[in-house]
């Protein structure tokens, strides 16, 4: 079974880099990068181009998958790591649509969601790397979206640890083991 | 001298979950749960009772102390277990209460507030677990309200860590270990 | 080589109490306490003179350097523990400077100066220990500049913790080592 490896921090924490490091140290066939990130305005648009070089010359593949990513996970080809970044865009990406709709996302459809995720990475032959990040750790935002937003996030992490075989916080680009391999299970 | 234990965490990273796993862990003549939540709007309903009913059938009474926490904590039955969630609302709730007959909840008088529930939580012969949120992670709040909100949090979350036993924190349902038992003092 | 020590938490976390205390316990001709804060409200005021209080006849002498932060460091007395709180305020003066005079900010200039600030420390006899914040662990701001101010903090800290010998996350008052010295590297 694949190690499945799930990295949270908050924004600008280093995780990507970190993400990306712990991918590159791993021999394998190839690397997968599974991009989230659609491409919404030029803010976006710069941030994701500078991700894109600092990818460059490093053996990268890039598939964009804002919101069929099980489906993108277990298209990779065989042999190589995956990294998907991230999942807060994904979950983002979700909630827009079902909105677009006239609908909503429910939190147990995303759970719903995230444990094909988590069957998708889980049936793969090599390590999978997921990133998402830490957006509970403020004062409870007034915008209603924002707290369903943040709900949702929360939920998805947690679905997400849960199926992890390992799980990292990275803060000021430091990583800290949040769940081990062979680790005791919780009280 | 009871164990004191104190878990904090984010939004939705599962510590009130953790917090309850953790109190059913416990060999204890009854389990009560202390509710700080006053029911104030749909959104808020919806969350209590979804708790509730996670608790339901798993021995648990429940009581509503939305301000008189550690008096509620003193009162709850000889040999029980006391789980408290949370603390955050808490402190909203007495800085509201404050404000409401035009006055302001000072934070030295918090202080004194969160020194009284310590008191009252060491004054049991069961464990007590106190939960509680991380809100200072993010950029400075614009609205003043919000600033003195998450200060006074602070200070509460700091005299309670203090008096704790244990301090944990949970990210994505993982808890991490921030002062333990027997742990050696800080410089 | 002198020791360099990053400290970061949330809003009133205890990281600023905590690096007071370390540098306290260290054995040094004398403590030299460089303040970024500029004194621009009230709110301000009374929480700078809170702090001064709190230093008040334990030996600190204070110097204010909102801005020219690596000379501050390299002109403190020779033989002087150092420490810094904060950098996010001086991240701010900075952006806060360049604004002013019409233009912004870059990264890569932040990135410069966060590099000189490391030279300054790393060329001191006695530890320095800098004091920073989290303030990535939320939902994305919806102003723009505070988005920009997040990116530019997350990147000031990633460079100081590469840099320093120690990082340490405070949470509710309780220090989590980040990063240590003689510690293995990272993959």
């Amino acid at each position: 079974m694949s190690l499945l490896h799930l990295i949270t921090g908050g924004s600008r924490s280093g995780k990507s880099a970190y993400a990306q490091s712990l991918a590159e140290s791993i021999r394998s066939a190839g690397r997968t990068y599974v991009a989230t990130c659609p491409v919404l305005d030029e803010e976006m648009r710069q941030r994701i181009e500078r991700h894109r070089r600092d990818r460059q010359g490093r053996g990268w593949r890039t598939v964009e998958a804002p919101l069929e990513l099980a489906r993108a996970v277990a298209d990779a080809p065989a042999g190589h790591v995956v990294l998907v970044d991230c999942l807060t865009l994904w979950v983002n990406n979700l909630l827009y649509q079902a909105q677009q709709g006239g609908g909503d996302l429910d939190e147990d459809e995303l759970a719903r969601l995230a444990g094909e995720l988590a069957a998708a990475c889980r049936g793969r032959s090599e390590p999978v790397i997921l990133v998402t990040n830490e957006v509970g750790m403020s004062i409870v935002p007034e915008n209603a979206l924002a707290r369903r937003y943040r709900d949702l996030v929360g939920r998805c992490n947690q679905v997400l640890a849960a199926a992890a075989d390992e799980v990292t916080l990275v803060a000021c680009g430091c990583p800290l083991n949040l769940k081990a391999q062979n680790a005791k299970p919780n009280p």
